[in-house]
């Protein structure tokens, strides 16, 4: 089969690899329908340090399943899932406690030894634990949609739990990415009142107004922290989605919330710049979050977007197949692509 | 009257001050029957940064009101008080939250035009938000642990509730001083199973176990990380609190905490060395806490210290007058005391 592998900073290709198949038996083989380019892929492609060049890449997708193991219950051949973007096995005590990401035999697709996402086919290790059954039919509309639940749409649905918004809050988001974007979404539905997105890249930020933004703040660092205080009648907000992930983002993210106030942090931290405590404990700020456990949220996501109460497949502004992962790189990289969908078949 | 002033590292001493006199309607003065030495006196005491050589100190007291102002209600002359470590006016947003360390018109004692408490008497501005009545004699034995409710108590319990301590919960409290005993305490109070202390003054988790600690690390950094991991199945514990404020003992907070756990913090930050969020992210750990409420706490934990449920005055091992406060710095500074308890009469 063909799948992308990635060779070094900006040096993403598609090959022919060995198929997959079912090595244990809870094992599925799932044929990819959609997939796409996550702004975490962009690290490696930019030469941020990744063990292992020549691995596999990409870690969303939903497809279909092709063939299970002989203890995969609940699945069957031609059933259309979707995959969070890591495994897990679904029974040890941190799946129970629907921390799937800290599963004890739980992996991020792409990891050595296991498939990507970006190909036409991938080996599930723990299919029942790890795939949701989306019923739709394969050729649905909502395709794009559903596969936002594999990372980004619980990614920033996890932001804005972990910064504890509640129905009439305040939620500032930094970061008009597809994950902030995905914050706007999740801060909206749990009742925000607030809600103030960071970002000066219009189409993105006029999204984020669709999708529930009250107010955008194209500033960046003290200009932004000042005009979000001006906003908020110098106080700030209560609760700060940080969905970029480097020491810049998640300082400001400290400094615009409220005293007593909460940053949920999902960007994945870039750079060793430490957080200095002593800016959080007179305020009385914390900080949660971290990787998300999407599995645990996928099926409380599942249904608003099947029932269309919102449409978190408009993150997508480029649909590309195979053949084009590198250029999607490319363009995603050089911020003229928000988020790129791609389709294997 | 007499009361204590600092005048540089390692030079705390008493002297005759003006008397306290009503300055705004709002204000109470109140005679102090008991006040103490805290650890974070100890910064400036070894010399740590601090605005104004010659300033008051001392922040814990409770007293006898001696004289309110025409707007404070609920007051009385002869009511015995206990004052929390910051004065606040118990009307504006953060005090309705019970955010009272973020009072618009709030402050600490012996910051720069107020009174320390390490003296005869207190102008307490704001004092009908400030101030709880005791409602004991003022010659009860139960003074020194109603003192606790000034500052360690309180603390220590913001950092249980900060770290999420629930029934059934595990806990590692770092940090064997009065707050991390206090810390015991509350997480005991909060139905935590397993309460793990790190500490190696024997005197000190000697108490802490008669305060509810089920285990005792002496081993400090890495050694204590891999102790309370064995401790735990290899997993740490949900809760930590962090009682010391160093950035050490912060890391290794963090480092202890179990995946998806999280860190209550309220040691004074006493270093700007960062926190890496790289070492929280994949384990979803969070942080929270930071300078403790005090005021909202002290209604919810008087009734246990009233009708004897623990007795956090046992923190105290040394009771000296007024002119022995030189000599109480010295020994806390030299941990010959664990905290020093001063009546000023």
């Amino acid at each position: 089969m063909r799948a992308t592998v990635i060779h070094g900073a900006g040096d993403v290709r598609v090959e022919n690899v060995a198929d997959p198949v079912l090595s244990e038996p809870t094992d599925a083989i799932v044929r990819v329908s959609l997939t796409c380019i996550c702004g975490s892929d962009l690290w490696p492609y930019r030469g941020m340090e990744r063990d292992g060049a020549g691995s596999r890449i990409g870690h969303e997708f939903l497809g279909v399943v092709e063939e299970t193991g002989s203890e995969v219950n609940g699945l069957r051949p031609g059933d259309l899932v979707v995959s969070p973007f890591t495994w897990s096995d679904g029974e040890c005590a941190y799946c129970r406690e629907r921390l799937q990401t800290s599963c004890v035999n739980g992996g991020l697709w792409g990891s050595s030894g296991s498939d990507g996402a970006q190909g036409e086919a991938v080996r599930v290790p723990y299919a029942e634990g790890t795939l949701v059954r989306l019923p739709v039919e394969p050729d649905s509309e909502l395709l794009p949609g559903l596969l936002t639940l594999a990372d980004v749409l619980p990614t920033g649905h996890h932001a804005a739990v972990s910064a504890g918004v509640r129905p009439g809050g305040t939620v500032t988001v930094v970061g008009d990415g597809a994950v902030g974007l995905c914050g706007v979404l999740a801060a909206n539905r749990l009742g925000a009142e607030r809600i103030i997105v960071m970002g000066r890249h219009t189409d993105r930020t006029d999204l984020a107004v669709e999708f529930g933004a009250t107010d955008v703040v194209p500033e960046r660092g003290e200009e932004a922290v000042e005009r979000i205080r001006e906003l908020t009648g110098g106080e700030g907000t209560r609760s700060v989605l940080e969905c970029v992930g480097t020491g810049d983002s998640l300082r400001t993210a400290l400094r615009v919330a409220r005293e007593g106030g909460r940053v949920g942090y999902v960007g994945v931290p870039q750079d060793g710049d430490g957080v200095d405590v002593r800016e959080m404990f007179t305020r009385n700020v914390g900080i949660a979050g971290g990787v998300c456990p999407a599995r645990a949220y996928i099926p409380e996501l599942l249904p608003d977007v099947l029932y269309g109460k919102f449409d978190p497949g408009r993150v997508f502004d480029r649909r590309i197949g195979l053949d084009g992962v590198s250029e999607g790189y490319r363009e995603m990289a050089e911020r003229k692509a928000l988020k790129v969908l791609v389709d294997p078949s």
